[in-house]
């Protein structure tokens, strides 16, 4: 059994994901706008082993995707989830802890907070999210747990896009990427290649 | 034992809510932004106790707020999850099923989407959310139900707002609305009072 693959996940990929121009990988109806809740209870519970031994007091996300996994995950850490809101407006009163996620998707840059006193000091703050790509959503839920003097136990992800370097980024900057999928490659001739 | 109310939400409201300006109760710090999934889980459970002997064969939510308790609650239905998207256009392609629900606290109108094979003629969806007052967005989604040929089984709600007066006339409308607590009042003399 390999480190990286969930054979689950990468089998409903296969089976129900649709590529688009090379580069987006579209799981709506099984992982983002329609969720397959008894798969995402398999990733919760695979994730829950990989972090076996590891202090995990909080769950953190990213508004809106990454909430459904992010409370099923939850669950088998019995701690609560926390999801970081997309802001319009910088906050200047203190009372959020806030840092900004360039999207290359969308080429907008976002605020994103989370009230101060729900990320406390002594948390070990796990993060979750349904994709990573190029990482900026993952070093900014970071930034907010640093910011709150806590520490990040790790990232929980269903899908990595590999190619995209943002997991061997961060996991060469030190931070435990745990991945369920990791798409190395998606070209037209060869189709979806995962990572071993 | 009554009806409507499920003691432990009503007293984690009156633990840890905040009514703001006579009308906006705020809670995050369990229900919202933070998310205490063991209750979540308890509500699932009251949901599915309530609705027992009642067809659903999928989950209908709307984004952001209503995804947490959608999916939680879907474990105990084994039926997929889905949320209505706000839309920034609106849709002439047919691929989507669209309604609009006006918002009375943003004073704006957002029009919500679901792709068209996520609701299937065939089924029966319960629509859950977190908050119910005016009632609009439980219409914009029963309407995107009723749009697909299908039929909605109920709506279940975490905190009904009843002096908004919505989930009273959905009920004299016909809709099953099942509420796990229903706050009649909120003055600042009085506090919270919950129907019984």
């Amino acid at each position: 059994m390999s480190l990286f693959r969930m054979q689950a996940l990468i089998e409903r990929i296969r089976k129900d994901g649709v590529v688009l121009n090379g580069n987006i990988l579209k799981v709506g109806s099984f992982l983002n706008q329609q969720m397959d809740v008894a798969l995402f209870n398999e990733m919760g519970r695979e994730f829950a082993r990989r972090f076996t031994g590891t202090r995990v007091s909080k769950i953190l996300t990213i508004e809106a995707s990454g909430i459904a996994l992010a409370c099923i995950t939850a669950q088998y850490f019995n701690v609560p989830a926390v999801f970081a809101k997309k802001a319009k407006t910088a906050n200047l009163s203190g009372e959020l802890l806030t840092a900004t996620v360039p999207s290359f998707t969308h080429k907008t840059v976002n605020s994103v907070s989370v009230p101060r006193d729900y990320i406390l000091s002594g948390d070990s703050v796990l993060l979750i999210d349904d994709f990573l790509a190029e990482g900026s959503a993952l070093e900014g839920l970071a930034a907010i747990v640093r910011s709150a003097g806590a520490e990040v136990a790790g990232a929980g992800i269903a899908i990595e896009k590999g190619f995209q370097g943002g997991g061997d980024r961060l996991r060469a900057a030190g931070m435990r990427v745990e991945s369920l999928a990791i798409v190395e490659s998606m070209d037209e001739v060869r189709g979806l290649v995962f990572r071993d």
